[in-house]
């Protein structure tokens, strides 16, 4: 099938970027190889949306599904497995077989965070269990929590746990963190007791978590945190495979790299959302959705009036 | 009184930086001379509001506002007339004699947007006449349309309106215009048609816009366009005061300079939402809040670890 432009990715980004392009008179196909939201369809609660004042993630995904869906944006549970630039169109090759020609292409296709991979996590996830400070912080004030990972991530939760919390742990399994030193000093100035090293064994609770296992990497020894919740910032993976077959530079984290206006480094290729690296939010992923709509569109006259596309 | 930052203004980029500011445990004040929602509140109807399929501008200001409410955000219907820093932190004083003391301040005062001042204008205004072609172009399917100035926006605008309606003018009161000529030259090989040089005297129609009477320059010469929408696109008037007395470093159109974490050029100070000059949409403004209150945050906490403020 044609299309003017072709959408990778059906979260916030994705879903905002076709709403853009429809509403200036460009068709948009949004293709996701699973179901519509992105990261917002697995998140607990939303209470930093404005306009909503606490609405399950689900809930948030679906109405930015329906929205998009009320204003005939074409939506395709298909995986987009390559694109790539033949003559002046784009090609896409679905996971499904079938070949979608484009004349820009917006690429909005996430970031997973990585899973620690212990026993109680996937069980305690959103009871306890976060992988968002910025998106979560608030749940826990006057508790107690550990972060668990030695990246700036986990340094930069640690530190807005800080003021909330009654206490906070920072759980690592080296001596050396990653992170910056002046954030690391920050957090340690402004009270946080360091784990280290120490190796995630087991999230404790039932229904909700009620503590941390963890084990010395030396000495073996073990012990118990006694917690009201674990945030797990040990990394994230940008879904950034299509990204690197199309030849758009990427940073060394796997980011997309875009300016102000969401421009990648091939023209005609635009990028929003998480997987460019910028702040992990909604409201970041729908701005940039709709710049990259807009980039897209001024791209697309302009290749007209040269005649190079019709 | 004091808080850790003071915001000023209460449109979407302003009450999302209130909102992120209390979530990472910090106080914040919202001032506003006027009633909260900015530009939002005076706008008829939002449709590219991702989760709201239709919604009108002023119940949307409400639910943002009720949120920040809901969230602890402090807000206080008072404009801020100067902001000095005095030592280490920042004194305003609001238009009232409160004098108010922050750690860390986010300018989020919007942009208003120049009137023609023709009979009709104001009368019809949301019924036909719009400020904003990339909100309100979908209305305009099918329909005859002009663009009133000659700027990039009104450029853009008269593009964007060209793959929607009908027909599309483009009315300006000099032959020359300011916008980019390769976008003029886009437009009019798309088929706008130039009105020049015509200065418009009126805009007709009793419940919705049926036309607009132009005059011309030289000759004077009368006539009349049978429209169902005037776009006004002759300039907007960032609300940069404040800005200037605060000493930030503004460009040559009057909006305030800040890299994408919305930091402006003075240590402390955030700037986020139109009178940025970044696009002008929802989404915008509440990324750049959300930005510019995590920004303010690292901040503080670093001033704090310093022992600057405590």
């Amino acid at each position: 099938m044609n299309v003017d432009v072709l959408v990778v990715g059906a979260g916030p980004a994705g879903l905002t970027a076709g709403i853009y392009c429809v509403r200036r008179g460009l068709s948009a196909l949004v293709c996701e190889g699973k179901i519509p939201g992105g990261t917002v369809a697995i998140t607990p609660w939303v209470e930093n949306y404005p306009g909503f004042k606490r609405i399950s993630g689900v809930e948030l995904a679906q109405k930015i599904e329906e929205h998009a869906r009320e204003q005939k944006v074409e939506l395709k549970q298909d995986a987009v497995v390559s694109v790539e630039k033949k003559g002046v169109l784009f090609e896409a090759t679905l996971a499904g077989g079938e070949k979608v020609s484009s004349k820009a292409v917006i690429l909005a296709m996430g970031a997973m965070h990585k899973s620690l991979g212990v026993k109680g996590e996937k069980e305690l996830s959103g009871r306890g269990v976060s992988y968002c400070a910025t998106c979560d912080a608030p749940l826990f004030k006057k508790k107690r929590v550990a972060v668990i990972g030695g990246g700036n991530t986990a340094l930069s939760s640690a530190l807005l746990l800080l003021s909330l919390a009654s206490k906070t742990f920072l759980v690592h399994r080296r001596e050396e963190f990653r992170g910056e030193e002046a954030m690391l000093k920050q957090a340690e100035q402004a009270g946080v007791e360091k784990i280290v090293p120490f190796i995630p064994l087991e999230i404790l609770g039932k229904s909700k978590v009620s503590g941390l296992k963890v084990q010395h990497a030396k000495t073996l020894e073990e012990k118990t945190l006694e917690l009201d919740g674990v945030f797990i910032c040990v990394g994230e993976v940008p879904a950034s495979e299509l990204a690197k077959k199309i030849g758009v530079t990427i940073d060394k984290d796997g980011y997309i790299q875009v300016d102000k206006e969401c421009r990648t480094s091939v023209e005609g290729v635009y990028a929003a959302g998480d997987i460019t690296g910028w702040l992990k939010q909604i409201v970041t992923a729908e701005y940039m959705g709709a710049q990259a709509a807009i980039s897209a569109f001024e791209f697309i006259k302009k290749e007209k009036v040269k005649g190079i596309i019709h």
